[in-house]
């Protein structure tokens, strides 16, 4: 039975961090809300009674009876399943704390443009985003990114893959998140990418994988725009 | 060997949701930066070299060998150790997903006090924390909690727990969550709180358990404070 994956439709967004596994191990699956009345049975699900796994949001992922929701509990599931993570239990919990730390970093990039209220529009929100947008680039960015590199760069089985010697879900993470960040801030990524250069051939070596090579030219891998997680506003870029 | 947890001295904070599984476990383990020196060796080991799993930001765990970083990726680990979990995979995945909502709640509670930068004091961002207060307390906290409202009464097995016909580390997540709010916003969650009685309850009997009464009463608990995720500032309350 193929894994139903249900995201908003038209969006990457965080539905993108599911795909991307899903897409690198060849697996049988089916995004729902880009079918025919999909978004409908998205909608009904999440109001599903009897059952404590009724998603607060998506993403969420059904395999056969079980309800899976958010991102990093998504690709927990899958990842022994399509051999994207180490089979070791403490390698599969450190695999989960950087998907965590990823988690927090995909909200704050949200918030850059939202740091107000959700249920606001972003230009209803303007001068409190160009206020947070600039903190997050001279302080959050930095500080993530950061960080991220120094785990690479310290990997003692090499600095091609986070964690260990093989690829891991983490991985085809932050791939999404140099390419989602590149599209939303270019100047400040410009600037700044000469500090990550272990993440940025993590980021290559992603994007140079068959699979992955296939997926980005289908029709299947969505554009960024505007309704996402990573959106593009000049305004909000580095100025210089 | 006893657990050694890591997080800020002088807070409940984050950290909190793991001593209440510990504490309700009644486990073996240190609260080490409460210990003489115990800030500085958490702050040496998040510098420490070689180590996919040098965290992010406290809290953290350590376990003999492993380090495991993020309070839903410590209750994950701990839940089956401690018997605050089911131990079927598809309860324990729900279970986890439940915890990241909570995860995600927090962070937005979080930031009503600083909705623009985690490096400037609440007092530099005052009118933008004034209206996402308001959405927070109009959108976000009837959004979040009638949700776990939902869930607890539609569980199958009686809305004693969150999941299954047993205490886990969930339902100690949201006493905490609720003393949390009642701290914060005490005016508008006693207008608010008659829409949940079905969490009142569970919070009630998470506070009568034994372990839990005995731990409360100890100088273990700490106080909330102008420090913490949950502050007190009586102008981002409800003002009537």
């Amino acid at each position: 039975m193929p894994y139903k994956l249900y995201y908003w439709d038209g969006i990457p967004g965080r539905g993108e961090f599911v795909r991307l596994a899903l897409e690198e191990a060849g697996a049988d699956y089916l995004d729902i809300a880009r079918q025919p009345g999909g978004t409908n049975e998205m909608l009904k699900l999440m109001k599903m009674p009897g059952e404590a796994a009724a998603p607060f949001a998506p993403p969420f992922l059904i395999d056969g009876d079980l309800v899976i929701s958010h991102v990093a509990n998504i690709l927990f599931y899958l990842g022994p399943r399509l051999g994207l993570v180490a089979e070791d239990e403490g390698l599969r919990t450190i695999t989960n704390g950087l998907q965590l730390t990823i988690t927090d970093f995909v909200a704050e990039i949200h918030d850059t443009h939202h740091p107000v209220a959700l249920s606001l529009y972003y230009e209803d929100q303007k001068p409190e985003a160009l206020r947070r947008s600039a903190d997050f680039l001279s302080e959050r960015l930095p500080k993530f990114l950061g960080y991220f590199e120094r785990v690479l760069t310290q990997n003692p089985r090499g600095p091609e893959h986070m964690v260990g010697d093989r690829l891991s879900y983490v991985d085809l993470s932050l791939f999404q998140v140099i390419e989602g960040l590149r599209y939303a801030f270019p100047k400040a990524m410009d600037a700044y990418e000469t500090n990550i250069p272990g993440l940025v051939a993590l980021h290559d070596a992603v994007r140079a994988r068959p699979r992955i090579l296939s997926y980005l030219a289908s029709e299947r891998r969505l554009a960024f725009n505007e309704s996402c997680v990573f959106r593009h506003y000049p305004e909000l870029d580095r100025q210089s």
